[in-house]
């Protein structure tokens, strides 16, 4: 990672010598926050020559990214053990400049190359998947059914290094140039978007008389529980 | 399109024969919603031989998907006219299931394969940005300053045929297994997430006394705007 945060665009900086140690444990950092915060990845694989694009669930745990599917999908299969490139992007803003062109979107994002390698151990599959849920639904696997022998042998479960990954960040407000500043008249700056949590809806079939647990209760939106 | 909601994980279903015209029609109804409620896609191409994923802007107009980079970028140049995937997915919840494997997300996604074609015509590459434009600040063009010659000489336009497309939804609450429903005593449910707008941020170099247009002014939360 370095002035990666190009490696889209600019792949040819994916080795850099000149960065400096600090600025890659903060890199480091923002690349987990990233990953970290993101719910869906956008998982780009090789299918019959072409790429193809689909979001899918992950997991981070140090430095591995966590992705699964279904044993089924015998082509995904293939695909998701060649070369892959993981994106998660969370868009924070609208930037609105005083010229066309210059209008942006503020983010975060992380994009993680490399090829997958399939779990076998079964302990290891198992804390996969406990990464996965609890990435995508904190302190939720303690208390629910784990998966039985059934399930996991009809779940590929992969592993991706973080080796090659890079973070690229944009904030702040629009990039005028001088003369439009300067000409004035119109309104310039950043509508900021995010995420939010809405109340919990029970599922059609629960029981009555069974809460909302503590770590769902403590995701949604305080402001849109219910006072109690 | 198709059965194609599932065209990332089956794709030897993209052609399909058997549809009905009435669900061929629903779905590119869903198919523009989707596209057109996304703020950013994810841009799939072929670079070295491997999938490159990134987060980019686009916009809709009729059955064509609009793209644009830059110039300058000529790796990137090449690989956004080969096969390229793009995927828009729109978060909608997270699916809390009665076990770890049936944990989920709500969401809308479509996903377009093909082959970009630059348009080089003048006035429909003008258009093509307008389109792009609008689609992340509707309403903000007709009082922005247009694209000069030098910065259309600097912009690569893409046009996305979105013959090749599918949407995929996945709604409502978890699909538990019958034993796990009958066990009872595990809370099941969606909590939805949803993407919410800021109040405005005035950029830092705006001239005073210039109000919060009205495109950007409607497009916030009314909740969070200041009483007037």
């Amino acid at each position: 990672m370095t002035e990666t945060p190009r490696i889209p665009l600019s792949p040819t900086t994916r080795s850099t010598l000149t960065r400096s140690k600090e600025r890659a444990r903060i890199e480091r950092a923002e690349l987990d926050a990233v990953l970290d915060a993101g719910l869906v990845c956008h998982l780009g694989v090789l299918l019959g020559g072409a790429p193809v694009v689909l979001p899918t669930i992950y997991g981070r745990e140090g430095d591995t990214l966590y992705l699964h599917g279904s044993t089924g999908a015998g082509n995904m299969r293939a695909a998701m053990t060649g070369p892959v490139s993981v994106a998660v992007t969370l868009v924070d803003g609208v930037v609105y400049a005083r010229s066309a062109m210059h209008f942006s979107m503020n983010f975060r994002s992380a994009v993680v190359h490399g090829r997958p390698v399939e779990i076998t151990d079964p302990a290891a599959r198992v804390n996969a998947l406990r990464v996965i849920t609890e990435h995508a639904a904190p302190g939720a696997w303690s208390r629910v059914r784990p998966p039985s022998k059934k399930e996991l042998a009809a779940t590929m479960v992969l592993a991706l290094d973080l080796t090659e990954a890079s973070v690229k960040v944009r904030s702040g407000g629009p990039k005028d140039d001088p003369a439009d500043i300067d000409n004035g008249g119109v309104w310039a700056g950043v509508l900021p978007v995010r995420q939010a949590w809405g109340e919990p809806i029970d599922s059609a079939d629960l029981e009555s008389g069974l809460a909302v647990p503590g770590d769902v209760r403590e995701r949604a939106e305080p402001s849109l529980l219910p006072v109690r």
